[in-house]
Order: C-alpha cells, then sequence, then structure tokens
C-alpha cells in the first residue's frame, strides 16, 4: 500500500499501520540540534540507527554534521547507496567476509570503525592493504556501560600503539559511549556521572599526545547526554541519534530533550471495540517495541495503552473524548522506542501539515549483517 | 549475504546475524504434530504468523492440515502468493481499502475473516457483492482475553444472525482465541481453565444449532493448548502456530510442548571477549525480540544472556567451556519468542546436518497492512 500513488493524499486516506514522520517536525529537529551544535567546539555525527535513511544522513550533513554514525556494516552500506561520503560504524566488525565488504567500501567512501583488539585490527589492516584501501579505526574505550571496548589507561595506551602502526589503517581516536547514563537520573546528577565516566579517556588521550601519538576524535554520545558530552574538553564528536524523531521514553527524560518534539508517530486504526472502555488498535510487537515501555497515544487524552500483543494494541479509555473512539477511526501513537519500532518497517510516510509530501525507503531496516 | 550463493555451504561459512531453519527438527514437529491431530476429531489450520512463509504453510498442508491460520490481510497475500488455497484470517479486517483487497483476494483464493460488529460484517457483504466474490465469515468471541470479539450467548447470537443473512457471506462459525492461558499454569490447571473458557461458546453454539442454523467450525487454540481444545467436543479446528519451531519461553511451558523440539535458530558471532566472564554477541534488539523472555544458548552450558541493546547481546560466561568462547566464534542461540523475532528477518537459512540446503523468504515479514 506504500508508494508513489500516496503522495498528495490526505492522512485520513492512508491506510493502517504505518510510520509517518512530521516532516516540520524533523526538520525542526535537525535545525534546532544544528544551533546547538554551533554554539559548542564539538561535532555533530548523529547515528543512523536511529532512522536508518540516507535521505534523512543527508538532511543532517547539509545542516553542519561532519558525518554519519551507524550501528552495522549493513547499514554503513546502505547510507553510501544513497549518498553518505563520511560513515563510522560505531562497533566491532569481525570475520573475513565482512573484513572484505569494509576494505572494499573503503575504497567508496570513507569510512571508520572501532576496534578493540588487536587481532582484529589486524585482520582490517591485512585485508586493506591487500585491497589497497585505507580504513579508520577508533580504538573503543569502555566508559562504563561494560559492554565492548578495553579499559581507558594501559590497556588503551597499548592497543592504541599497536593499531597506529599497522599499514592500511589510520588511527582516527577513541569510540566511547556512555550508553548506560543517556537515560540517568536528574540532569545535573547526569552530567556529574558523564563528566566521570568521560575523565580517565581524557587523561589517556593526554598520555597519548605528550608521547606524541596524536588522537584526531574522542566520539560518543547520546541524545540523553550530547550538551554533556559535548562539552567535555577532549570530546571532539556527538552521536545523539534519537533526537530527530525522539519518543516516549526519551521524552519522560529530565533534560536537553526538551528542546526537541515528536516528529514521528505510528499511524493506527481502532480495530474493535468490545466494551464501552477498551479499544483495540491494529499496532503490536510487529510494528512496535514494547522494551522501553508502551507506546502512547499523541493527541487523545484519557488513553492508555496497557499492552502489545503481536498485531494488537489494547487501550484503555477513561475520559469522554476517549470513549467517542469508533471502529475504523485513526490515531497517532508515539513509539515506546523509535530505534527499534522504526526498524519494523520497510517505508516512511512523509507527511506535512497532514499531507503526504513522500515516501522514503527504511533503507537500513533489517541489515543487521 | 543471503541468497543462492549460500546453499551448498557449511554452516560454519554462513555469515551472522542470521535466522537458520533446522529442517529435520522443523520436519518432525510437523510430522508429531500431524500424527497428534489424526487421532482426534478436530483438524489444524496452523497459524502463519510463526513462520510468515508459504513454503513452512505448504508443508503443514500436505501434512494434513486444512488450510493455514494468519493475522493480517498481507499475511494471507503473501501466503496466497506462495499456493496456499485456504486462508483464515483471524481478526477484523477493518476499511474500505483493506475490504477492497479481501474481496478481490477472495475470487482467487478460499479466505475466512473474523468479524465482531454488524457493520463491519455489512460492510464485507457490500464489497464481496460488488466484487462479485464470496466471502467466509466467522464471529469472533471472547474467551478471556478480553481483547476483541463479542461475549458469548446472546451478543453471539445476535451477530450470528444478523452476519448469516447478509449476501457474500458464509457464515463459518466463530473464532475463538484463548491467548490468555496458552502459557497458563500447570498442565492439568490450564486444562481446565481452557474448559471453562470455551464452555458457553459451546453452549451458544448447540443453541444456534437447536434454532436450526449451522455453525460449521469453532476454531482456536495455540501450541500451549492444542492438546486440550482439540478434545473439546464442538471445538473444530485448532491454530497452534510457534510448535512449528519452538522457542525458549514455549520450552518452560508444562505440558504438550515437550514433544517438540527446538527447530529455530539465530547464528551469532562473538563479537568482543572484553574480561574473561563477559562476551558480547551481534545479535540484539534488532535481530532478537525481549518480550518473552530473553533468547539462549542452545549448545554450551555455562552461559546467560543478560541483556539485548540494539545490535549486542552481553553474555555473563560461568563455566570453564564457555570461556573458551573466542571472538569470532559462532554460536546457535534459541529466540525468547519465535513469531516476532522471525518477523525481524528477511530470510531463513534453511540447514540440515550442518550444510545450508536452501534460503527461504520470511515472505509475511512487515506485512502488517
Amino acid at each position: 500500500m506504500f508508494g508513489a500513488d500516496l503522495i498528495g493524499r490526505a492522512m485520513s486516506e492512508v491506510d493502517t499501520p504505518g510510520l509517518v514522520i512530521d516532516a516540520d517536525a524533523m526538520e525542526k529537529n535537525i535545525a534546532d540540534m544544528a544551533e546547538y551544535i554551533s554554539s559548542v567546539p564539538a561535532g555533530l555525527r548523529p547515528h543512523a540507527k536511529t532512522h536508518k535513511s540516507p535521505i534523512v544522513a543527508l538532511k543532517q550533513i547539509e545542516a553542519g554534521a561532519v558525518g554519519s554514525t551507524c550501528a552495522k556494516l549493513g547499514e554503513a552500506e546502505a547510507l553510501q547507496r544513497g549518498g553518505v561520503r563520511d560513515i563510522l560504524i560505531a562497533n566491532q566488525i569481525v570475520g573475513h567476509r565482512k573484513i572484505a565488504r569494509l576494505v572494499g567500501m573503503a575504497r567508496h567512501c570513507d569510512i571508520a570503525v572501532a576496534v578493540d583488539t588487536e587481532e582484529n585490527a589486524r585482520q582490517i589492516s591485512e585485508a586493506a592493504i591487500a585491497a589497497g584501501s585505507s580504513v579508520r579505526v577508533l580504538v573503543e574505550v569502555n566508559v562504563g556501560m561494560d559492554r565492548c571496548g578495553v579499559e581507558a589507561g594501559d590497556d588503551a595506551i597499548a592497543l592504541v600503539k599497536k593499531v597506529s602502526g599497522m599499514p592500511g589503517l589510520r588511527f582516527f581516536g577513541f569510540q566511547a559511549y556512555e550508553g548506560h547514563l543517556v537515560m540517568y537520573g536528574t540532569r545535573s546528577q547526569r552530567e556529574e556521572a558523564v563528566k566521570s565516566a568521560f575523565a580517565p579517556l581524557i587523561e589517556t588521550r593526554k598520555q597519548l599526545e605528550s608521547s606524541g601519538i596524536e588522537v584526531p576524535v574522542i566520539s560518543g554520545g547520546g541524545t540523553g547526554t550530547f550538551d554533556i558530552t559535548s562539552q567535555i574538553e577532549g570530546v571532539d564528536e556527538v552521536q545523539a541519534g534519537s533526537y530527530v524523531f525522539m519518543d516516549a521514553k526519551y521524552g519522560t527524560v529530565d533534560g536537553p530533550d526538551a528542546r526537541f518534539s515528536p516528529a514521528i508517530y505510528l499511524w493506527a486504526t481502532v480495530v474493535s471495540r468490545p466494551v464501552p472502555d477498551r479499544a483495540v488498535l491494529d499496532i503490536g510487537l510487529k510494528t512496535a517495541t514494547p522494551e522501553m515501555g508502551l507506546p502512547k497515544f499523541l493527541d487523545i487524552k484519557g488513553t492508555e495503552i496497557t499492552g502489545l500483543s503481536e498485531e494488537h494494541a489494547k487501550v484503555t479509555l477513561t475520559s469522554e473524548d476517549a470513549r467517542q473512539l469508533a471502529v475504523g477511526d485513526k490515531v497517532r501513537i508515539q513509539p515506546g522506542h523509535v530505534c527499534t519500532t522504526v526498524n519494523l518497517h520497510d517505508n516512511y510516510v512523509v507527511a506535512r501539515n497532514g499531507v503526504v509530501e513522500a515516501v522514503w525507503e527504511v533503507a537500513g531496516r533489517g541489515r543487521s549483517q
């Protein structure tokens, strides 16, 4: 049902469930972030895992971003195909098949990748030499999320010294994501925690630079911390992603996120009204994700989505307005977690003032290899 | 990376993350269910929401199933395109665009759909007359899940009387899914609860039939209840879906599920080994779903997946064996919830004895309209 025939139609004519970008709100989020970033020394390298769309990535770059961040090689390929030239893959690329794709791609755009072992770096180096390409490499440092990465200090310094001598690689600095803090506490608690988390890495950077090894960038930060991380001396790039669309979860975080508005919604239909205080929508776990909390109505008060099954959302209706909902009515629902919700959809309907303006592919959807 | 070039390769050469069917195990699950069903009066109409593949659906039909069940019109279209002829959509189809698709499709295969309002039934009736087609209609009855559906008794009888007189429709009976009970309690608690849940509907059926209205089928049941529901006198079809692949959640249910084996797994790579007791895999919320519990290692003891982020799974390693895991190792992971996990993947790698035999499209993936 998606495609060219939708363009120019009123949203009321667009079938459901679907994922809709509010073009005005998205453009305002991009502009507001660009304005903020122009006021600090750090640059913006927005995470494309949120939107998985080269069209959106290029809008961010046009507004001043230095390039894109992504999570997977398949996402990087989707960005490159759509015209993005400077792409940082913020994770390890492991295995000879993926490394071959990486070094091949590096002949056609400027790619950067995270490493956290000497062996992985050596494999990329050897493949890059064989392919005649050059890959920027960031050493990933654990700043407290306890996922991937080496520890700041001696371990990081030792790995940097090995990596920076490998042919076919250009040492690009450090990847460091404070994912455990992006929704942590109040704004001031978060600020203190983020600064503490980055302090050992900033110190490591100083040690390396005083020993003559240049560290081009430290890259990290998310939507809940961008205006903290971007103000730490020694952090060069922030990788915020969700700000472009926002979601219900980030909407509850105390802090900088207040400057961004919901710019994406699920377009859903009431498919059943079995009793006065219950409605059922045609969205569910296959069109929306629950892991950061349930989606929410954007427009109608007295509504609470109480559960998602695979293709249904149960809604409790507690206001007179809400009880007016009838079978066939279409409603706007804000995703709980935008990044995983987007990954369930093949296309965006792009609307402005209630009229469809474009249909864009979620080009990186499912590209987890 | 998926496609013809994979066929004939050893699984060790297949890149990750990916979704793999163990063909022997799937065929055994299909055969074991067929054997059970041949021993009871009820037929099997397996739910295709689990696999979203007409190839798998046709295997089930070849083994004796009466047709397929699905959740969405888009899934029904995918099944029809793949050769399935008898399809029950176990939900309401709402809105004139979808109803047009439904009645058009009904000219090319035998479709059945659930309704729970007179108005929706009338819209389908009018569209079917205009299209010159005929649609089987089931009245959905709430057997305690409190989602869609009318109540058994007077409400159901009143709706049946209206629906069964509408031209373009053939009254096909009742849709009744005891989804709230498929994982409930012990086997004996579940049996008692399911029988109580269906009793008012069985009574309603008797009343209708004694007043001269034939009720062709009552259709319901899931993988946790199929051997209860199928033995209730007056239930004609069971809609179990997950049995074909099984998952970690159903593996914990006390009861009939013990006869089925895991027949699907996520193929994953260790991408980081930052500390001795932690490994990180390249699966996450964009390749596996957490809402019914986290995925689990199939082969290695002393491993626990403790959390999923978007593209990572963190694993705690507590045994010597598990601590042997190294960056680059590939492992088999059982999904927590198979139906939603399948919906994240474009293709199945089909393997037998560790060699790729086929690659099948997840044809209904994302077809939620």
